[in-house]
């Protein structure tokens, strides 16, 4: 049974008073594509239709253009080349000859490059693995009460959303509730990165004293910008992916969610919230 | 001035009455990233503070490490090295010595691959362009009353969702109305690959009677897998970008935004909507 949800243990927090609870997380897994068996592209995806989304990928790509392009789709049966990773790796048989999938690789290796999700560039489960020691967790850092601000805070300096209706926007907090930077773009990952960008331009790195909050959900890779800058707290106004929430608890991130009123949920390390 | 958002000509349609005027988008446009002048890669993104993004996104793909990694970032001021794109052309110099950009671009080199984003996997702006011709704009193809249904009729078959509310969604209905296959994904690109998918694995590709309609904004992405597997009328809860809108009028997809009880924008191709 494919699980598109998984339950997590959080801290619900409303008015300042906790209560611990279960959440249901959106299941977010990395996906890795093969084409007869060399890796191509990693997905971060949920679970499910898998051999639907390797077929739609390679046709956006233009890997393939009709059925008629497709052999096999199937998920790697073989156990010593997955590793423990086997439902998370799917393997793509070209009809064509073999010509085809040389065209395909080499067409790969000119246009060598990323997205700006942080995982994208990886060819392999294994290599999204990151050398970053967790952040050190120690006693609170922030208040219950500065949370539950933030949205407001951030709002109020969303000049484009109030236009368009179209824009994510991540904003930088002192521990006071102080918004010292902010940007605003079409992608929620572009918008964390501009005002991480920002603080490294200054010099400013690691945020170890820096609230992170962002108005879209939280993925795996905007905790993982949040740990390579050294930020510890990373709240948002929307849902956590189970992933998000894995790192978080690893990497010594606290993470909070569904920031709404005087109300949200901490998935991970709560100890830094007074 | 850098323009976060663009005013379009668009038709509200309210009730099955037409109405034209004009709305906001959130500006989107490709960035492309350059280390000592070779192209690396290629962000969608909102105009400014590219110097930031350009700098969070190296951080976050572990280019470099601190400020100390950083030179010089700049817009490419070569006119003849950028042609007309020179605002969405930004260099970065490596503060390192060359065996540094070395060790980069022969690791770049490994990791040949792409998101499900269909644009991650370019190097450069020129790369973005596709061989694919305009779809026939033809007479009414749907009507409003159908449009107006769609997100009930999406959201009906989001079990996933209603548990987590962390998931987007993307259905395929026939012009009738009739959801003939919906995916839930913790990414956008990743809902419509899998309905895209599944169609192209029954061979029944171009899905040109047919309407996708997905649960969260639209960007130039998703209006290309749409074109790319002949998808006529393209509708959306929430705000196209720019791009979207640009790429939808030139492809000759009619583009739907904010599907609101019986109201919603028609930013393209408004005729196939009776």
């Amino acid at each position: 049974m494919i699980e598109q949800a998984r339950g997590f243990d959080v801290v619900r927090i409303r008015d300042g008073h906790r209560v611990a609870d279960v959440d249901q997380a959106a299941a977010e897994e990395p996906l890795e594509i093969r084409l007869h068996g060399q890796p191509f592209a990693v997905i971060m995806r949920t679970p499910g239709a898998d051999r639907e989304l390797a077929a739609g990928f390679l046709l956006a790509e233009r890997v393939i253009r009709t059925a008629d392009d497709l052999g096999a789709i199937e998920h790697c049966t073989d156990a010593a080349a997955a590793g423990d990773h086997s439902e998370n790796i799917i393997n793509v048989t070209l009809a064509g000859a073999a010509d085809t999938l040389d065209r395909v690789m080499a067409s790969r290796r000119a246009i060598t490059t990323t997205s700006s999700c942080g995982l994208c560039g990886r060819q392999t489960i294994e290599s999204l693995k990151s050398d970053v020691a967790p952040l050190a967790v120690r006693g609170p850092f922030v208040t219950s009460r500065v949370i539950a601000a933030l949205p407001d805070r951030l709002r109020a300096s969303q000049s484009a959303f109030e236009a368009t209706g179209g824009l994510h926007a991540a904003g930088l907090f002192t521990p006071d509730g102080v918004l010292e930077a902010v940007a605003e773009d079409v992608g929620r990952h572009n918008a964390v990165d501009k005002v991480i960008g920002r603080m490294a331009m200054m010099d400013a790195l690691p945020l170890s004293a820096r609230v992170l909050f962002v108005s879209g959900r939280t993925s795996f890779e905007i905790v993982q910008k949040a740990l390579f800058a050294g930020i510890p707290v990373v709240a948002s106004v929307s849902a956590p992916s189970s992933l998000a929430i894995d790192l978080a608890r690893e990497a010594g991130v606290t993470l909070v969610g569904f920031v709404r009123g005087t109300a949200f949920n901490v998935y991970a390390h709560p100890q830094r919230i007074a």
